[in-house]
Protein backbone atom coordinates (compact mmCIF):
# COMPACT_ATOMS: atom_id res chain seq x y z
CA UNK A 1 0.00 0.00 0.00
CA UNK A 2 1.35 3.34 -1.32
CA UNK A 3 -0.78 5.58 1.14
CA UNK A 4 0.06 5.30 5.14
CA UNK A 5 -3.22 6.85 5.43
CA UNK A 6 -5.29 4.15 4.46
CA UNK A 7 -5.38 0.06 5.58
CA UNK A 8 -2.50 -2.20 5.55
CA UNK A 9 -3.84 -5.02 3.68
CA UNK A 10 -2.86 -8.60 5.54
CA UNK A 11 -3.24 -12.18 4.22
CA UNK A 12 -3.01 -15.19 6.24
CA UNK A 13 -3.78 -18.68 6.09
CA UNK A 14 -4.84 -21.81 8.31
CA UNK A 15 -3.45 -24.55 7.08
CA UNK A 16 -6.01 -27.92 8.09
CA UNK A 17 -4.19 -31.12 8.34
CA UNK A 18 -6.41 -34.11 7.75
CA UNK A 19 -6.63 -35.04 11.86
CA UNK A 20 -8.37 -31.58 11.67
CA UNK A 21 -5.59 -29.72 13.51
CA UNK A 22 -4.76 -25.84 12.61
CA UNK A 23 -1.04 -25.03 12.08
CA UNK A 24 -0.18 -21.38 14.00
CA UNK A 25 2.83 -19.47 13.96
CA UNK A 26 4.68 -18.30 17.49
CA UNK A 27 5.83 -14.57 16.44
CA UNK A 28 9.32 -13.82 17.57
CA UNK A 29 10.30 -12.63 20.77
CA UNK A 30 11.39 -8.74 20.02
CA UNK A 31 8.66 -8.14 17.22
CA UNK A 32 5.39 -6.33 17.33
CA UNK A 33 3.20 -9.26 19.09
CA UNK A 34 6.11 -11.09 19.79
CA UNK A 35 5.31 -14.74 22.02
CA UNK A 36 1.65 -14.59 20.26
CA UNK A 37 0.14 -17.63 18.28
CA UNK A 38 -0.77 -16.38 15.18
CA UNK A 39 -2.06 -17.43 11.62
CA UNK A 40 1.00 -17.13 9.33
CA UNK A 41 0.81 -14.92 6.69
CA UNK A 42 2.17 -11.42 6.24
CA UNK A 43 1.36 -7.91 3.90
CA UNK A 44 0.22 -8.13 0.34
CA UNK A 45 2.89 -6.39 -1.36
CA UNK A 46 1.96 -3.37 -4.08
CA UNK A 47 0.82 -5.29 -7.00
CA UNK A 48 0.12 -8.42 -5.53
CA UNK A 49 -2.86 -9.68 -5.27
CA UNK A 50 -4.06 -11.52 -2.10
CA UNK A 51 -4.02 -14.97 -3.39
CA UNK A 52 -0.87 -14.16 -4.57
CA UNK A 53 0.81 -12.86 -1.26
CA UNK A 54 -0.45 -15.98 0.54
CA UNK A 55 1.61 -18.14 -1.76
CA UNK A 56 4.83 -15.90 -0.85
CA UNK A 57 4.27 -15.36 2.45
CA UNK A 58 3.49 -19.50 3.14
CA UNK A 59 6.51 -20.14 0.71
CA UNK A 60 9.04 -17.81 2.77
CA UNK A 61 7.50 -18.60 6.32
CA UNK A 62 6.75 -22.28 6.03
CA UNK A 63 8.63 -23.31 3.34
CA UNK A 64 5.10 -24.77 1.74
CA UNK A 65 4.13 -24.57 -1.82
CA UNK A 66 0.32 -23.72 -1.84
CA UNK A 67 -2.06 -24.06 -5.18
CA UNK A 68 -4.43 -20.97 -5.65
CA UNK A 69 -7.29 -23.62 -6.51
CA UNK A 70 -6.59 -24.61 -3.04
CA UNK A 71 -7.26 -21.33 -0.97
CA UNK A 72 -10.50 -20.89 0.47
CA UNK A 73 -11.67 -17.49 2.16
CA UNK A 74 -12.88 -17.61 5.69
CA UNK A 75 -13.10 -14.43 6.59
CA UNK A 76 -11.64 -11.24 7.98
CA UNK A 77 -10.83 -8.65 10.85
CA UNK A 78 -10.35 -5.45 10.98
CA UNK A 79 -9.25 -2.68 12.92
CA UNK A 80 -11.28 -0.96 14.89
CA UNK A 81 -12.28 2.88 12.79
CA UNK A 82 -11.28 5.60 15.15
CA UNK A 83 -8.71 8.00 14.13
CA UNK A 84 -6.28 8.71 15.51
CA UNK A 85 -4.63 5.49 15.61
CA UNK A 86 -0.72 4.41 16.71
CA UNK A 87 -0.45 2.77 13.14
CA UNK A 88 -2.43 2.74 9.88
CA UNK A 89 -5.71 0.52 10.49
CA UNK A 90 -4.95 -3.63 9.14
CA UNK A 91 -6.78 -5.75 7.63
CA UNK A 92 -6.36 -9.68 7.61
CA UNK A 93 -7.82 -11.49 5.16
CA UNK A 94 -7.87 -15.04 6.53
CA UNK A 95 -8.05 -18.41 3.78
CA UNK A 96 -7.91 -22.29 4.57
CA UNK A 97 -6.48 -24.68 3.14
CA UNK A 98 -5.83 -28.47 3.16
CA UNK A 99 -3.51 -29.62 0.67
CA UNK A 100 -0.19 -28.20 -0.05
CA UNK A 101 3.25 -29.54 -1.00
CA UNK A 102 6.03 -29.69 1.33
CA UNK A 103 6.26 -30.05 5.33
CA UNK A 104 5.45 -26.69 7.25
CA UNK A 105 9.05 -25.84 8.52
CA UNK A 106 9.94 -22.70 11.20
CA UNK A 107 11.49 -20.36 8.75
CA UNK A 108 10.46 -17.25 10.02
CA UNK A 109 8.92 -17.16 13.58
CA UNK A 110 9.85 -18.64 16.53
CA UNK A 111 7.72 -21.83 16.77
CA UNK A 112 4.67 -23.78 14.50
CA UNK A 113 2.68 -25.82 15.57
CA UNK A 114 -0.53 -27.76 15.32
CA UNK A 115 -3.23 -27.25 17.35
CA UNK A 116 -6.96 -29.00 17.70
CA UNK A 117 -9.65 -26.02 17.14
CA UNK A 118 -10.91 -26.34 20.91
CA UNK A 119 -7.37 -25.50 21.39
CA UNK A 120 -6.59 -22.19 20.04
CA UNK A 121 -9.42 -20.11 22.41
CA UNK A 122 -6.65 -20.75 25.45
CA UNK A 123 -3.82 -19.27 23.17
CA UNK A 124 -2.58 -15.69 23.57
CA UNK A 125 -2.76 -14.41 19.68
CA UNK A 126 -2.70 -10.54 18.53
CA UNK A 127 -5.76 -9.04 18.59
CA UNK A 128 -7.29 -9.93 15.35
CA UNK A 129 -5.93 -13.23 15.34
CA UNK A 130 -8.61 -13.80 18.55
CA UNK A 131 -11.65 -13.18 16.26
CA UNK A 132 -10.16 -14.84 12.75
CA UNK A 133 -9.91 -17.88 15.53
CA UNK A 134 -13.97 -17.94 16.04
CA UNK A 135 -14.66 -17.70 12.53
CA UNK A 136 -12.46 -20.21 11.73
CA UNK A 137 -13.97 -22.35 14.26
CA UNK A 138 -17.52 -21.57 13.14
CA UNK A 139 -16.58 -22.05 9.52
CA UNK A 140 -14.79 -25.56 10.29
CA UNK A 141 -18.63 -26.66 11.94
CA UNK A 142 -20.45 -27.54 9.23
CA UNK A 143 -17.36 -30.20 7.96
CA UNK A 144 -17.36 -32.05 10.90
CA UNK A 145 -21.27 -32.22 10.90
CA UNK A 146 -22.84 -32.56 7.87
CA UNK A 147 -26.12 -32.72 8.87
CA UNK A 148 -25.58 -28.80 9.11
CA UNK A 149 -25.12 -28.53 5.45
CA UNK A 150 -27.82 -27.15 3.45
CA UNK B 1 -5.98 3.17 -4.24
CA UNK B 2 -3.34 4.97 -5.04
CA UNK B 3 -1.43 2.17 -7.45
CA UNK B 4 -3.78 0.91 -9.64
CA UNK B 5 -1.26 -2.42 -10.26
CA UNK B 6 -2.64 -3.50 -6.76
CA UNK B 7 -6.10 -4.71 -5.74
CA UNK B 8 -8.97 -2.80 -5.35
CA UNK B 9 -10.65 -3.18 -1.61
CA UNK B 10 -14.03 -2.85 -1.42
CA UNK B 11 -16.87 -3.20 1.19
CA UNK B 12 -20.46 -4.60 1.02
CA UNK B 13 -22.48 -5.10 3.66
CA UNK B 14 -25.78 -7.60 4.23
CA UNK B 15 -28.84 -5.73 6.31
CA UNK B 16 -30.32 -8.91 7.44
CA UNK B 17 -33.90 -7.79 8.59
CA UNK B 18 -35.91 -9.74 11.86
CA UNK B 19 -38.13 -11.78 9.81
CA UNK B 20 -34.60 -13.35 8.20
CA UNK B 21 -34.73 -11.76 4.60
CA UNK B 22 -31.51 -9.81 3.38
CA UNK B 23 -31.55 -6.49 1.61
CA UNK B 24 -29.86 -6.66 -2.40
CA UNK B 25 -29.63 -3.96 -4.81
CA UNK B 26 -29.93 -3.97 -8.37
CA UNK B 27 -27.00 -1.75 -10.52
CA UNK B 28 -28.50 0.51 -12.57
CA UNK B 29 -28.88 -0.45 -16.16
CA UNK B 30 -25.23 0.44 -18.33
CA UNK B 31 -23.08 0.47 -15.39
CA UNK B 32 -20.49 -2.36 -15.04
CA UNK B 33 -22.55 -5.80 -14.30
CA UNK B 34 -25.99 -3.35 -14.80
CA UNK B 35 -28.93 -5.09 -13.84
CA UNK B 36 -27.51 -7.72 -11.79
CA UNK B 37 -28.57 -7.98 -7.96
CA UNK B 38 -25.84 -7.06 -5.16
CA UNK B 39 -24.96 -6.55 -1.60
CA UNK B 40 -24.62 -2.81 -1.65
CA UNK B 41 -20.88 -1.10 -0.67
CA UNK B 42 -18.38 0.75 -2.55
CA UNK B 43 -14.89 1.09 -3.20
CA UNK B 44 -12.79 1.79 0.18
CA UNK B 45 -11.35 5.58 -0.69
CA UNK B 46 -8.00 6.69 0.24
CA UNK B 47 -7.59 7.30 4.24
CA UNK B 48 -10.38 5.21 4.95
CA UNK B 49 -11.16 2.15 7.34
CA UNK B 50 -13.27 -0.71 5.65
CA UNK B 51 -15.83 -0.06 8.45
CA UNK B 52 -15.56 4.21 7.55
CA UNK B 53 -16.56 3.02 4.03
CA UNK B 54 -18.97 0.58 4.63
CA UNK B 55 -21.01 3.49 6.80
CA UNK B 56 -20.34 6.29 4.14
CA UNK B 57 -21.27 3.75 1.41
CA UNK B 58 -24.78 2.70 3.16
CA UNK B 59 -25.91 6.54 4.23
CA UNK B 60 -25.26 7.17 0.04
CA UNK B 61 -26.62 4.59 -1.24
CA UNK B 62 -29.66 3.68 0.86
CA UNK B 63 -29.82 6.55 3.42
CA UNK B 64 -29.41 4.55 6.46
CA UNK B 65 -27.43 4.75 9.58
CA UNK B 66 -24.96 2.02 10.77
CA UNK B 67 -22.95 2.18 14.25
CA UNK B 68 -19.31 0.68 13.91
CA UNK B 69 -20.38 -2.15 16.47
CA UNK B 70 -23.45 -3.32 14.50
CA UNK B 71 -20.71 -4.48 11.80
CA UNK B 72 -20.07 -8.31 11.49
CA UNK B 73 -17.50 -9.36 8.95
CA UNK B 74 -19.08 -12.16 7.18
CA UNK B 75 -16.44 -13.58 4.62
CA UNK B 76 -14.27 -12.08 1.45
CA UNK B 77 -14.25 -12.72 -2.37
CA UNK B 78 -11.06 -11.86 -4.13
CA UNK B 79 -10.97 -11.39 -7.79
CA UNK B 80 -8.66 -14.76 -9.31
CA UNK B 81 -4.85 -14.05 -9.40
CA UNK B 82 -3.49 -13.93 -12.97
CA UNK B 83 -2.53 -11.28 -14.72
CA UNK B 84 -2.95 -9.83 -17.32
CA UNK B 85 -6.49 -8.86 -16.29
CA UNK B 86 -8.60 -6.14 -18.00
CA UNK B 87 -8.92 -4.40 -14.16
CA UNK B 88 -7.04 -4.51 -10.87
CA UNK B 89 -8.09 -7.25 -9.00
CA UNK B 90 -11.38 -6.53 -6.79
CA UNK B 91 -11.77 -7.71 -3.30
CA UNK B 92 -14.60 -7.27 -1.65
CA UNK B 93 -15.49 -7.33 2.02
CA UNK B 94 -18.89 -8.74 3.25
CA UNK B 95 -20.47 -7.47 6.61
CA UNK B 96 -23.70 -8.37 8.31
CA UNK B 97 -25.88 -6.29 10.21
CA UNK B 98 -28.61 -6.49 12.04
CA UNK B 99 -29.70 -3.17 13.48
CA UNK B 100 -29.92 0.29 11.94
CA UNK B 101 -31.37 3.92 11.90
CA UNK B 102 -33.20 4.91 9.51
CA UNK B 103 -35.72 2.40 6.53
CA UNK B 104 -33.57 1.88 3.82
CA UNK B 105 -34.34 3.81 0.22
CA UNK B 106 -33.05 3.30 -3.16
CA UNK B 107 -30.94 6.35 -3.61
CA UNK B 108 -28.34 4.67 -6.43
CA UNK B 109 -29.33 1.54 -7.20
CA UNK B 110 -31.88 0.42 -10.29
CA UNK B 111 -33.85 -1.39 -7.18
CA UNK B 112 -33.65 -2.52 -3.97
CA UNK B 113 -35.83 -4.97 -2.58
CA UNK B 114 -35.27 -7.80 0.18
CA UNK B 115 -34.92 -11.70 -0.07
CA UNK B 116 -35.06 -14.56 1.82
CA UNK B 117 -31.56 -16.70 2.26
CA UNK B 118 -32.86 -19.78 -0.18
CA UNK B 119 -34.24 -17.32 -3.30
CA UNK B 120 -30.62 -15.71 -3.79
CA UNK B 121 -29.00 -18.14 -5.48
CA UNK B 122 -31.51 -18.07 -8.33
CA UNK B 123 -31.09 -14.49 -8.65
CA UNK B 124 -28.39 -13.12 -11.52
CA UNK B 125 -25.31 -11.56 -9.66
CA UNK B 126 -21.79 -10.13 -10.20
CA UNK B 127 -19.21 -12.70 -10.29
CA UNK B 128 -17.66 -11.80 -6.60
CA UNK B 129 -21.31 -11.55 -5.03
CA UNK B 130 -21.77 -15.31 -6.15
CA UNK B 131 -19.40 -16.85 -3.28
CA UNK B 132 -20.20 -14.02 -0.95
CA UNK B 133 -23.66 -15.10 -0.73
CA UNK B 134 -23.11 -18.81 -0.41
CA UNK B 135 -20.89 -17.64 3.05
CA UNK B 136 -23.25 -15.44 3.75
CA UNK B 137 -25.79 -18.49 3.94
CA UNK B 138 -23.52 -20.50 5.45
CA UNK B 139 -22.35 -17.76 8.20
CA UNK B 140 -26.23 -17.26 8.80
CA UNK B 141 -27.03 -21.26 9.17
CA UNK B 142 -26.23 -21.52 12.80
CA UNK B 143 -27.94 -18.12 13.79
CA UNK B 144 -30.99 -20.71 12.58
CA UNK B 145 -30.02 -23.66 14.24
CA UNK B 146 -28.55 -23.43 17.40
CA UNK B 147 -27.39 -26.84 18.39
CA UNK B 148 -25.44 -26.38 15.92
CA UNK B 149 -23.20 -23.94 18.04
CA UNK B 150 -20.36 -24.85 20.32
Amino acid sequence: MADKSTFVPVVAVALLGGDGRILLQKRRAGSVHGGLWEFPGGKIEPGESAEAAVIREISEELGVELAVDALEPVSFASDPVLPPAPRAPHVILLYACRHWRGEPRCLDGEAIAWFAPDAIAGLAMPPLDVPLAAALKKWILPLANPAARS
